[in-house]
């Protein structure tokens, strides 16, 4: 446990490793084009291989991200609340480390060093397992992390990185009662399922964004429009992109035919149900049972027609991952409804889904988005990396 | 879900469940007097004996207790932390309920109600899956609880109770994944570790009480032997009763005497290691190596000299778990390093461990103590029986 690191060595240790990102820059390229061409000879597509891709560019923007963190405040030893108790004890609560966190991956070896980074800054020892698509490039930034942990006088094995590849080993890591203080899985639903599986340890899973959007009767369309499309069509591979429209029957007439026309200018496939087929006809694709609840990650969006506001929370509940949920309505009582009945980690009234994010919320860097309830919901930054322990400090109090 | 439950209904569940309590006292009395016998015939012991029984007087202190969780604010829809961000975003995390909670319990009736209201209040469903020693009480009671819910207006399921009592039903309840929300096991060590086992879904384990007691260099010794002899004596059967008295080594020729007369006054049985033997002699039992790390949950302590603030804080680290830790001294630096080293849910300065309580710590009623790092270490009110959400309120605002 790194409980009692000072944060000074703390953020020696992230500018070494921000510092040796860009020295070391020729040797991460060098690895990465070596698992790229893998990657490439094992027909992955080009989504694939863009994830796995570490050139300068994405190396400057890690080391940036680095220095980010180191500049964030310590969290360890932070006092969230406090009271003085009638009996004259003072209680308060503090910010402690974790412990050993697990972080379970795929593909993007970026991951590597913002995980290490924030896990590190938090007080925790991390055991950093990514995919065998990327294992020459994580091989690389662990080196230079436990280089970096080293030359700023904190103990290397703070970051470990197994080797061994199978699933196998993923299984060992997380099904050892008290080895692991928390394991996070990040990536599809095959590994979150598989960890959750195996796990006797604390799990917080990352699991996908199957995210929608309710345009209600009372939504401004202009705004609608505009918010829908960028939640869309923005960055429409990441987990915060909507993956379907609702719209409100009592105002479908006019409002799909708008909606399908700024989506289909930003080069949007539509995938109607029945009823925005009666108004859309042959201009959009006719959805089937497998577009309800499904996570495209591309330029395609389910639209439906649902029956007001209990029709569109119907559906989130059935459909939705627990990630992010948003309504366009200009009337207050339905955003409060929505707010209160919609169980998602993020809530969004009247703006794009692709806000919830740890950088678009104030946190700061994030380790990723939780879709389980405990402990942290949503954006994990460093705070979630953290537990609290009530300290009571007093003269010679006794019970009575 | 009960999201949707209003205040006003939760609190009329809670104040008909008071009621009922005091009206159908006659009936759990005679109820507890079927579990009572049985467990007299089966040759339990007094304190076994003790745990299970529901008097007059018991029924009364849950009434009131009910009626403190009534009047208590309700912590769904608590905004706990908020901010506005540059692009005019309001971002806000809010409490909501976690979903379902299943409590895994041994003995003490009293724990169906007690456990029953906080998680209705907090806006969950509950199933209580109490022992079979107390299966006839458990069960007037469980009716008496969905006797309140229905009078008040929400669905009588919100409060379950199986009556299946083999340990493989509790297995079925916590290995489905996505059945419950969360389980929470109270009791001995050999229940939580088999929930810990077979459970798919997240734990927080409410595990023993192994508490120590540092008696510093610099510690006030009027001070130091009066909280040791509360921390220990004042209720020795419980969870936050101190178990280990550790004494520096630099003042154990003046210390030990002085915490042993007072602790022998008290009927305290000390056990001993080496060097406290060299200086009490035969007036106290030699402490063997069972005795470390040990709960005794009785009049017995052990206590040991150790080198040092050093020396303690190694002692608890290995023997220690992770409930409550308690230095005694003056000397600002030693109790600064003691809190920031020490790993517990409760670290405390001056005072006795005994304070490890929601009441005491002002939260209100409790569920219990989580030796659980993750969502809630320590006592957990009604705000840990919530999780939070993000909500983001906006104009139309988009991301570039």
């Amino acid at each position: 446990m790194l409980a009692p690191a000072s944060t000074q060595l703390k953020n020696a240790f992230l500018a070494r490793t921000a510092a040796l990102l860009l020295e070391k820059q020729q040797e991460i390229v060098e690895a990465n084009s070596a698992d790229l061409a893998l990657a490439v000879a094992a027909g992955r597509n080009a989504a694939f291989v863009d994830r796995l891709r570490l050139d300068a560019r994405a190396i400057a923007n890690l080391a940036r991200s680095v220095g980010e963190i180191e500049a964030l405040p310590d969290p360890v030893g932070m006092i969230t609340s406090g009271s003085r108790r009638p009996n004259g004890l003072e209680v308060r609560k503090q910010r402690i480390p974790i412990g050993v966190i697990g972080i379970i991956y795929e593909s993007r070896p970026g991951v590597t060093i913002d995980a290490a980074a924030l896990c590190i800054k938090a007080g925790n020892a991390v055991v950093l397992r990514g995919g065998s698509e990327a294992q020459r490039s994580n091989r690389i930034l662990a080196e230079l992390l436990r280089e970096a942990l080293h030359a700023a006088g904190l103990p290397a094995d703070a970051v470990q990185v197994p080797q061994s590849q199978d699933r196998a080993a993923i299984d060992a890591l997380v099904s050892v009662p008290g080895g692991l203080d928390l394991v996070i899985p990040r990536g599809g639903t095959a590994l979150i399922e598989a960890v959750q599986r195996s796990a006797r340890v604390p799990v917080i899973q990352h699991y996908q964004g199957v995210c929608h959007l309710f345009v209600h009767a009372a939504a401004d369309l202009e705004k609608a429009a505009r918010v829908v499309v960028n939640a869309k069509a923005q960055r429409p591979g990441v987990c915060n992109a909507v993956e379907a429209i609702l719209v409100d029957a009592a105002i479908a007439p006019s409002a799909v035919p708008k909606l399908c026309a700024e989506l289909r200018a930003a080069q949007v496939e539509i995938r109607g149900c029945e009823r925005v087929q009666a108004l859309e006809g042959a201009a959009v694709v006719p959805a089937t049972d497998a577009d309800l609840g499904h996570e495209y990650l591309d330029l395609i969006v389910l639209m439906r027609v649902v029956d007001g506001l209990d029709g569109a929370i119907a559906h989130i509940r059935r459909y939705g991952s627990g990630h992010t949920e948003g309504i366009l309505t200009e009337d207050l009582g339905a955003a409060q409804r929505f707010i209160a009945e919609v169980d998602a980690s993020c809530v969004v009234v009247n703006a794009s889904t692709r806000f919830n994010d740890g950088g678009c919320l104030g946190l700061g860097a994030e380790i990723g988005i939780s879709t389980s309830k405990l402990h942290a919901y949503g954006p994990m930054g460093l705070e979630a990396l953290t537990a609290e322990k009530y300290v009571v400090i007093g003269n010679g109090q006794v019970r009575t």
